[in-house]
């Protein structure tokens, strides 16, 4: 598929940005829309940011692989042959478009957000970045850490296995569909002790659009502690570790996904 | 496949007209019974929204393309060889096909909804027609109309991504399912500006239907303003930037679909 | 598939038990368990009879064709070439199915129902049998008749739509996911006002288990009216409708699935 | 495929270890959430313990099979040539798996349960393991023991039924998605009764994990009795029946799966 190569960085990036755009505008909209607006609940939370993910990835995965996540572009490069060099590019791609999608909800339930929170306190911040325990429950700054390497390390564990074609793969064109399944039960499960960030690009550029507009708090947690770098670090952390724990425990006992002259790819 | 060529416009407007129909039948029927008989919540109205668009396209997928939706017709006339002579005939029947659905449900529905809302008001109003805030919350009818702009936009950038083969369109005939599954996220995050119409032919046909039957004041919203044209204008123009915006973003970094002397599609 | 021919009758009819049985296992389960136990509300409810009528059909649509409703076998009949003589053995299947369905839940629920309902009211009836307005709406007879035709007829629309092979049929074995949420829709739009029985072996055969088990009313609604036979004459009739309607305004503009010499199926 | 052969009890060993380790990830974590923090309900306990289904037979299904599940072993042992010298060493990787995945709910939701059941008991307890009416409702032992016989058939029933390539099951690899589903219906229709364990290995590997933590009630009921080894036999004698029953029901039906020379499977 020679016209892929040909696209080079460029259309990849754009598609990073696209991609991730769409996953803050149903993910931080849906927040906005529960919290602003009461229509819906922690059930469409859940749902929303899985159908975020979706989404994104049907954009942007026949150009870019769809990562929408530096946890996901670093893990991809350490263990499944991603390129370093686009590492980089590929995370400020992303968290530009989580920024931009984050403007633009930001920008539609202004007037809803400032109905229920004219101050712009935690009860909204966590609309667009994470917050321990979602700014309520009972857990400190190493909880939400240790929370996201575990959460980030299920995603990417599972991110390896359904997209490994040597292992059940979806065909059909439904690895999206079930890439996002895998959000909306990292949602339901693993989303009360720190919002369920996984994904830097997802907190981070969010965070510094409501920070931009009015939430002069966004920087830091519900006590004052400058929180914002523990749903980046902690992520691609977890992200390592999930990638490795499949790559040592299950990819070793499939068939490696070398391509030697010849070689048949598991039949769909 | 000539048997398509032959059947004409005639057969594709009442596919059109069938499929919207559906869409309403589901769509006016859940809010319905939410309002009405408090059976369900908002989540079940974005799931049912959602499969309303998935069977609509189940059934005139084939043989019209599945639109339902003029914002969808007018979009795929700019951006994806539509004719655009079949554009008015289309909105026609979408529009005729939602009238007709949505009289069932005021039918059927009718001593359910006159129990909890005698007078007709805008809370039930919102059974066949959308206002701003869903007539409770602090938005006016500019941010309503936006609302409608970035939502059709975001509807139609993801509609050309799901069913572009050059992308990752899904296959084995469920292409219909991940549709519907757009408006079910769109529902849960972008559902509280402005009751996410994103279609023209969605909301004028319920909105007349239920003004023949008693809602004397279903083309106006909670302050008066005649509010009916802001989801028919809004949609349209949305739906024409997003669908720029995945031809501009996107689809320009995938292959043009062009059908050359041997050229081969994507495998799937 | 010679093998498929020589099963015969027998095999086909007790797929159709084991079917609808599936079917009521979790439709009555769901209901027993939201309103005995408090787990679960309307949504668990719409989407629990959608799972139950997929999974029947997964257990029996590759031999019987998965029918497990008499208003679809009735409609088949005459629209599809389904064998007149197999209608009312296969009737008979479905409701003794529903019937041995809905007396394990009653077995498995007693202590739970019998809390919240030691007199084995209409409360708890309607784990088992639909009543007009789910006993509580203002609904009467006659409306609930209306209900029924019309959900009937687009539950049978679009099972005609969704297993058309000349339209977008699921592949990939997907066809009983797809008529199962159909069903899910139906319960979340088309529930209130009759509680969508739509199919006369699901409510007859439990209401009969219900009758024998303690629940002298079971064949009466809230105001003493004998109510049963509206959920079996309705659906039948809506079904027909429904059925007619699809063949009429879609089949008949999709190529007849006749099986000429030479004639290759349309390609998935 | 010879490299399957290859790998040996190890690798399946690490798989059904890894894959009902994903499942506990899931299913406990979306009741430590529901139960200590509040977001969420009943519907997303059975969503995500089946989405936990989903994914640990994504993650083990080609190595092991993905049974997840002792009384998945001993069904298929008995109706299906699973190997009985496997029976019990998968068993106990499963259990081990779930007992790890326990460990890691309890460590990351240990500070949010603390707050809201600081003693310890049965209110939490809930979390790792079952309880005869879920702690609450009027079942006594001999109901929960029927109730698992029955849901446990279910599950078998209906496992082999989408399994089998004779009937209608799911391709693309969307088998475990399917599978998931199966649980999800479980988790709502069939969950209030007894908690829907239907697994030995979930049941008993969290419970002794809270054992070890803290819950030293872990192994009684609400009435003090040793509950702990209902959910182990009754799923093993519920899963040897509902395997049973599909086999003498609907499998007699459909062609036996036997591989002779020449045979040509199924098209799909």
């Amino acid at each position: 598929m020679r016209w892929m190569r040909e696209r080079g960085l460029a259309g990849e990036l754009v598609a990073e940005f696209a991609g991730t755009m769409i996953l803050i505008l149903f993910g931080c909209g849906v927040v906005a829309q529960v919290i602003g607006a009461g229509l819906g609940g922690h059930d469409s939370i859940a749902w929303a940011w899985g159908f975020g993910v979706m989404f994104g990835v049907y954009v942007a995965g026949r150009i870019s692989g769809g990562h929408l996540n530096p946890a996901v572009s670093v893990a991809l490069a350490m263990f499944s042959g991603f390129e370093w060099r686009k590492v980089l590019p590929y995370s400020l791609a992303q968290t530009a478009g989580a920024f931009v999608g984050a403007l633009l909800v930001r920008w539609n339930y202004d007037t809803i957000l400032q109905a229920v929170d004219p101050r712009h306190t935690t009860k909204t911040q966590i609309v667009f970045s994470t917050l321990p325990g979602n700014g309520t429950l009972p857990v400190d700054p190493v909880g939400a850490f240790r929370d996201q390497v575990i959460g980030t390390a299920i995603l990417l564990f599972l991110i390896l296995a359904v997209t490994d074609t040597f292992n059940l793969a979806p065909k059909a064109n439904l690895m999206p569909f079930v890439v996002g399944l895998i959000v909306v039960a990292i949602g339901m499960a693993w989303g009360a002790a720190a919002g369920y960030a996984i994904n830097p690009a997802r907190d981070f550029g969010p965070r510094l659009a409501s920070f931009l507009t009015g939430y002069g708090g966004a920087f830091v947690d519900q006590t004052g502690y400058p929180y914002f770098w523990v749903p980046i670090v902690a992520p691609i952390l977890g992200g390592i570790m999930g990638a490795a724990l499949y790559r040592v425990a299950i990819g070793r006992f499939l068939p490696a996904p070398q391509r030697e002259p010849g070689r048949v790819e598991v039949e769909p």
